[in-house]
């Protein structure tokens, strides 16, 4: 079933704000089958509103429009969809009892214009998280539903008002296998072009790559459901192909937990030199809960100096190779693994830029692994252009990468 | 100047990912008194893209299309555009040159694909980036611009290439005075109350508030053109009021950008220690180009052992005060500062969360700030429903603050 998600906000408009809601709408919509369509803004007037309305009324059979609850002067959704859907506002005593009683316990004027978040059309949804009620109106041929635009009361009436009614009308729904895959270190163009032969090989699956900024995401979709054996296979068949390049699968699934939890059952900790990186690893690190059970600390060497001084980088090393080399790389990764007295050490040095640096380019960079059994490094060539801060971003996945490598495979 | 903006993809579509160029497109635009009237978001199918584009190129003078420009099979948005404005589509032989060459010193093999990320209308804008080329297509009754959908490219493209053509198009406009001002450490409702008697002065200025992650923002802006004087005076009062909470101004101002600034200034380095933050102070500061003239490097030390090995934080005092407190903040900015041998050390020690530490909720986080001219420090409480990331990250903005107002108050 098709639907179309109405934002109502000059805000929004203008750029002032994001609009989060229309994405978290959609994401939720989709687990009743239901696809969006289309997606709107439109700005506060109410001439502007209900047109909008009154066209996708005739076009689709659930219309949802988010916005412009709210008790001032621009605060017009309600009046034009009920225009729009003619018929007329309603008033819920309850509703405006409940908000006498807040304004008096905060102990704040109560303004006749407060009177209007009590207001609905249909049915009206509850909102656990602000003042105005939310709508719920239904004919023979289409539905409507009337959302505020704080984030916080739209997603918490999406989940407990509206969510419930779906079920209740669409009973419960049969949705379409599907999976996300996640790799690095292959480009999206040729991961695509090695995987052509085995894609093609199935219509009942469609598979669509998507650039993100820490890795290349494959999301496959059945085209109908039941054909979840079809789905294991295929995505079977791709990660087999990509082997070297996989991460992980799930639309959640973050490499850095990942890493924490591998390093968990293998009862190893690591530790951390950071040049380029500047700390984001070991941040990276720790921003999963539970951390602490696999990392107790590390460093942040910026200049060659404090490679030296803190982690005992040799100063021939640097002199003779550079900073920016698999030598010294490897000598941080020894380094802090020894001074951390921990299974696992990696070095980060390279380019962030936007400048050179020993005549290599921004985004050329060296990673230094090192364990009791011996010290690998790897070079990434990444694009100058990507910017500093992507290209730290980067370097830090593939220092996962590395360590999510060592320990499966 | 009405204008139309069409976002494409069936990752925003289906609420995959939330769509931040339309409201970056839809601000950038203002400057030039062009009004986005109307937002809409296209699935990947090239009939829907067309029929957009052909609705759109109807109704508003300024088309802008965003997404889809990628080398594989779902990125047809170049295609369906040029169809929509019966045009053909070009092949920029340099584009092409300068995409292989990147392939060639990535060591990547090219696909044709690729091919098409050279192509373009009307005029190609260049993309600084990325691969994917932009178009630029006149005709006597529209203007078709065409942009790649990842945001960095985007923004990029629209800030180097679409502002200088818009701006050669339209003309210089006359732009309302505005200025945006950044606070931290009073909360919203606060700050607002505290100056609703300033702001209320005057109606030829409108003020407005923000939560953004890292601070508070105030947008004032003028009514109307020339009234410089008036915004200046306004915004000092409203500075002069709130001092102690006041970071800076400008709409792209940096907390970080701007203590690594001070420390040049000052030619003083600075180094750091940090518990619950993991790092994200130290890779914070190095995420400003040039940080290597104020850091040199610092330390991590997540586990009390680390604290004690690495900085000399004494057991005793960790044993007697508790890891989350201002003796051990203070020990830490001590340790790492003698350790590094520079002027500032700064150590964070607190409760990132979910769980407790100590007794103490998440949320509660104490900095240290250590000179040679003594040592102070600082104690949040920031809310433990704000979640593990944002309590590191306003941590780290808190401890910038600290830096911020030793040298300059």
């Amino acid at each position: 079933m098709l639907a179309e998600i109405i934002s109502v906000g000059d805000e929004l408009q203008r750029g002032d704000i994001v609009n989060t809601n229309a994405a978290y709408i959609a994401k939720q919509l989709r687990q009743f089958d239901i696809v969006t369509d289309c997606q709107v803004t439109v700005n506060d007037q109410l001439t502007a509103i209900s047109k909008a309305v009154r066209l996708a009324i005739g076009t689709y059979p659930i219309v949802i429009v988010t916005g412009g609850l709210g008790p001032t002067a621009d605060d017009g959704t309600l009046t034009a969809v009920a225009k729009a859907c003619q018929t007329v506002l309603q008033q819920s005593v309850a509703q405006w009892q409940h908000i006498q009683q807040i304004f008096k316990h905060r102990q704040i004027p109560l303004t006749a214009s407060n009177q209007r978040q009590a207001q609905f059309i249909g049915q009206p949804l509850a909102n656990h998280n602000g003042l105005a009620l939310g709508s719920w109106y239904e004919t023979d041929d289409s539905l409507v539903i009337v959302l505020p635009g704080p984030p916080a009361e739209c997603e918490t009436m999406v989940i407990q008002e509206v969510y419930p009614r779906l079920q209740a009308k669409f009973g419960a729904h049969e949705s379409l296998p599907s999976l996300t895959l996640h790799f690095l270190g292959r480009p999206e163009s040729l991961l695509m072009k090695e995987l052509a032969s085995i894609i093609d090989q199935t219509d009942q699956l469609t598979v669509t790559s998507y650039v993100k900024p820490k890795d290349i995401q494959l999301r496959i979709v059945a085209t109908q459901p039941g054909l979840e054996n079809e789905l294991h296979d295929l995505s079977q068949q791709i990660i087999d192909r990509e082997h070297d390049y996989y991460l992980g699968s799930g639309e959640d699934f973050d490499l850095a937990q990942q890493v924490v939890q591998l390093l968990q059952q293998h009862s190893l900790r690591v530790t951390a030199a950071e040049s380029l990186t500047g700390g984001l690893f070991q941040s990276t690190i720790c921003s999963v809960p539970g951390a602490s059970n696999v990392f107790d600390g590390g460093f942040v060497t910026y200049a060659p100096a404090a490679k030296e001084s803190l982690l005992g980088v040799r100063k021939t090393t640097v002199d003779q190779f550079g900073v920016v080399s698999s030598q010294t790389a490897e000598e941080m990764a020894i380094g802090c693994r020894k001074k951390m007295g921990v299974a696992i050490g990696i070095g980060f040095t390279g380019v962030a830029g936007p400048d050179d640096l020993e005549g290599h380019p921004a985004g050329t960079v060296w990673i230094g692994l090192s364990t009791p059994y011996g010290t690998i490094s790897r070079e990434l060539n990444l694009a100058a252009n990507w910017g500093r801060q992507r290209i730290r971003e980067l370097s830090v996945q593939y220092g996962l990468q590395m360590i999510y490598q060592l320990l499966t495979k």
